[in-house]
């Protein structure tokens, strides 16, 4: 049986053909346009489920279902989104609108969700039963695997780990709370410290890779501290050691085999892994008894294409 | 078919005969004398569950096995425990040494989860595939039951709620760690609220209620702040939202259908849940959608004995 995966991103829709092993057959994407409204969004994501099918050669008979990783909140089972704020949806009727177009079975769910199913059925957490996929980015994402499977939650919360209390007396988050981990761990909060630094240390490399404050991304602060800049280096010590204190409250709830991490710190490397594994393990209860496995995600960003394709395993 | 659940306590080793639905058929208990090493209670537990079975008059046959639910961690397939702190245990090969008296199977779990465990088969939690029971006393335990089966994670370390990092600058945790939850929302951090606070305000009812600062209980500031003293109030509100961000955390990474209060400051009954229940709504993400049910344990110290026995099910 095939699968048709799709990755609703805020600039373009991608999606693919994939076997039941979640290997990726065939690719295709447009641009998303979300300003033309939601309906229009929809009706391209299922033509272009449709198209890929056609253009492949396989029987129809052979696909099984589509589904779609989307970026906000939704209603898993009856395919209605309460919000994705970036494509400035609001209650959109998804399943119904693609329903027109096709009749394969619609699944939908979180995008950080899908990439961690991506993971565990053809990444870095393949085998493991039990796996934690964090995407730092602009915030961080989650999904979590527990048996081999989505945790879904009750309420289509799904995984919120970003949004879990880290410092409750910390920095106001937008999403009206304060302290929330990705405060203190995403790509955003590893530039915020950045540009905080070279505020009093404008000599540092940071700013010179940078040229303004305002250009200071992820990567200047990353290879500043490779490069030994040591204003650069206490700013990466101080965010990993926000990154190893969450994954340690993950360890201390979930106790999974595998955190996968992925998203745009990711791309850091064993320069990321090395302390943050040591950190992380001088902190966790019993470090003596077992602890979860920390490794990058490998799928990069197929996995959005290969875990909403494999919703519908 | 019929169980023995054991409560192993510092003081006593509480002990019941449990029937499939998780009924108290017949208790019994002996004291713990930990003084005495780990053999001599080991040995206790596996003669006292025996005798309640001769005691029963119930066919010996009809008894499926006996599970301990310990103060500690433990390597629950091989039942060889690391560590119980308050008994002074390390290393102990506890159900090799129960197996000398009795040829029943046993199994052990960490007391919170176990009485999690109870509140999800025969407490509040009945009928809920996904709930989180907390105790809130010397620290915060925790018990996670997914699909109705305690969540166990890989290495033993049993949904250690307590440890999630709440305040990453904050206070320093016996754990080494700093920020710990439980200490913020435990019976002992309302406590020190309450010293902390009288110090300022001597006048306060805690301290009248008290008669020393070191006799000061979660109860005196509880009582106080029912009562309406202006600090009591303070310090409890202060209490109620780290509670609640904690919960609010939970929510966002496992999104229960219930959460059930246990421990001493439970005892605070309708004076907790009704302001716990409104911050928690406050700052769940997405209140509209849907969101646990916040409730009473009601097993109270049964719950130690019938989620030991229901381990054996």
């Amino acid at each position: 049986m095939y699968y048709i995966g799709i990755d609703l991103g805020g600039t373009n829709i991608a999606a693919g053909i994939v076997d039941e092993n979640g290997k990726i057959i065939k690719k295709d994407s447009v641009p998303t346009k979300h300003e033309r409204g939601a309906e229009a969004v929809c009706l391209d994501m299922a033509k272009l489920a449709e198209k890929l099918i056609a253009d492949s050669g396989i029987d129809r008979a052979q696909f099984k279902a589509i589904g779609v990783g989307i970026p906000g909140l939704a209603n898993f089972e009856t395919g209605f989104v309460y919000k994705c704020a970036n494509l400035y949806w609001e209650n959109v009727e998804m399943s119904k609108i693609m329903h027109t177009v096709t009749d394969l079975p619609i699944y939908l769910e979180n995008d950080a969700t899908v990439a961690g199913l991506a993971e565990s059925v053809a990444g870095i957490s393949k085998g493991y039963d039990n796996s934690i996929f964090l995407t730092l980015g602009t915030g961080v994402g989650g999904g979590i695997v527990i048996g081999g499977k989505i945790y879904t939650g009750n309420n289509h919360i799904r995984s919120e780990i970003g949004h879990m209390t880290f410092d409750v007396h910390g920095e106001e988050c937008p999403c009206g709370n304060r302290g929330c981990w990705e405060r203190y761990a995403s790509a955003t909060a590893l530039i915020n410290m950045g540009k905080k630094a070279v505020e009093e240390d404008p000599e540092s490399l940071i700013l010179k890779k940078a040229g303004s404050v305002d250009n200071i991304t992820a990567r200047d602060v990353i290879d500043s501290a490779r490069e030994g800049d040591k204003t650069a280096c206490k700013v990466y010590d101080q965010y990993i050691y926000y990154l190893a204190m969450g994954i340690v409250s993950l360890i201390h709830l979930f106790d999974p085999e595998i955190i996968a991490i992925g998203g745009g710190v990711s791309g850091a490397g064993e320069f990321l892994l090395e302390p943050l594994r040591k950190e992380v393990y001088k902190h966790v209860f019993c470090a003596d008894i077992g602890y979860a496995k920390i490794e990058l995600a490998t799928l990069g960003n197929d996995a959005g294409i290969i875990g909403a394709a494999m919703l519908g395993k």
